[in-house]
């Protein structure tokens, strides 16, 4: 069975409405029709803490969230858009993921090798091709491999504030897009869960 | 008389009709309401070589170019957006401008020093911010200023292909962004002619 | 009288030794060369909110160091890197001010108008210039004006893990650059002082 | 057989000594160990237009770079860094390879489906992982696949500058972390030769 976490990485607690989680939860819907099957959770409902470390101990949510990373096939970071970049709630679960490059198997392989990650992108209007840079960048840094495609996301028109979750209907283009990135990571992290990368 | 020079960072020589040089003609006019004078160069349209010298010889455009750099105020780079990041042509320029780490006066201030710097950005749907960030950081490694406000763009809906040429009126809050800009960079920049800074 | 404030951004609560705790201090000692005063905030010492109000109130440390900021005439953010981005602590802040984008006088001037922003970086082995675009652009997109050489940084070489607090002295160049970042911040946040941008 | 394509983009054209093309040398090198072949192409030598589509006539040399891109089952970019940005030249590469979004073959497969991109990044002091970010964003946009570990890199001190090449040896750790980028991307490139992603 193909697993996939999304990790949505808006700024408000539940129950607030999120765009993010709203894309997260596409995401893995998408999946869904490739028998991928996972959850969504919302990292700011969880009290993880600051730091590089995989348990910043006194409480840290992360070694639980952790857990569940470990034990999926596929990785989704869902985020906002805030400035143009990354919401602060994802450059944290980057930073707790940071810890797992000293966290190799007998072989020498890292935790995450031969995982697959993606990302979903939602904001008023502008941002979403940087907000891909840093977390691909982050999430190879830390051994995800990223399938052709591994991105979706919405924006609006320059300076405009219309959130994701103020459509009726997903706008097409995401929604597309989205299927694609499913459809890739789907396939992708079946490749690699047949056949892992040499030690 | 406070002066400006635009740099227009398009891909596409002229005549082609191009989105940045607009935005950096309304830059420019927005600027003559404050009694800057200037003119907007099409890079393109000359002979500029790659390197990281003031001169790379053998016919290159950069010299003639950088005199107008040298002689200018005020330096507005308008780009377009392609792949979320700004133009090679952009890119480009900076790296000429680069050069001016190693150019100092007397006093060992640099080329550059109080001269205030302004960015134009327009794509179809996505990257200003981030267009914004790499210019900011490139032009201020090299000496430049930046006022408050130092960006204006457009971009429109998340994987669209209306350009911002193709608007019969300026989008409203992009006017209104240039204006700002202008009001603030011409501020800035006589503020700056009347006190350097220290050497 | 001319004031700052520096907000370090690591993510170590105290009283753990921080890299960036050390180069805020840095600069806030080379601004008083300039009889520029202020202080040092840790800012993972005090209970800042996600989120993108001036208050998300129940406890919320942000409104009190708010106050900081709109007391001081230079801002100066100094962040650690991880991943090659700012940490999230800086985004945590930087989300914070993007409040003030809200928040006028009666002549329409955001509260930031007139400040003066600065950035000090320090990692292990990469990304100060990538950190400075990215603080650069937010903190210009919400009001700061950012003077010439208005970052200081150190990295170590490629994939090393010394530390910027782990160094007997001051690396030179460091040194230097934290001097002119500070000449040139003091001398702007004078100008800005005595002539307001136009409204 | 599995080949590969290195497009080394540093400015400097032959026979000047280039530390992006020895690292791209040494990265096609590494990828002979697991039985890749292929070439380093100096960008700069060949007479590339500036625009976004597959051939800008009139004697451009990128269609003969493209056919060198559509024959190799991994693309690697090596770029050096300037100002904290890969080169314009390693722009230009983006901004032609653009043109792929709108090349499918009959199942609706881009032109790039399977393959797999890797980043090979040099600078004397600081820019790898926002050179990479930039890459690995643009380069998936377009359909390139990125294994684990998918970048290579060497940068100096803060503000230094000698140069990759200027070394006797090769830093240890950039020589080892070449190594796995090899083997990864030979064994992602040999997993989606046989198993295509979904049309």
């Amino acid at each position: 069975m193909t697993t996939a976490l999304v990790l949505a990485c808006t700024l408000k607690p539940s129950p607030a409405e999120s765009s993010s989680v709203l894309i997260g939860q596409q995401v893995l819907d998408a999946l869904g029709e490739h028998d991928v099957t996972g959850e969504v959770v919302r990292v700011v409902d969880h009290d993880v803490r600051f730091g590089v470390s995989t348990d910043e101990g006194d409480g840290d949510a992360w070694p639980a969230l952790r857990e569940k990373v470990l034990a999926a096939d596929i990785l989704v970071l869902a985020t906002p858009i805030w400035m143009g970049q990354p919401s602060s709630v994802c450059k944290l679960v980057l930073e707790r993921l940071d810890a797992e490059l000293d966290e190799t198997d007998d072989e020498g392989r890292m935790t995450t090798s031969g995982k697959v990650a993606a990302v979903a992108v939602v904001g008023n209007e502008d941002g979403a091709h940087h907000v891909c840079a840093e977390v691909f960048q982050a999430l190879n840094d830390v051994g995800f491999t990223l399938p052709a495609g591994a991105a979706t996301y919405w924006v609006g028109e320059a300076m405009q504030s219309v959130d994701y979750a103020d459509h009726d209907e997903t706008p097409e283009k995401t929604a597309e897009t989205t299927k694609t990135l499913a459809a890739n990571a789907a396939h992708l992290a079946r490749l690699l869960g047949g056949a892992a990368y040499p030690a």
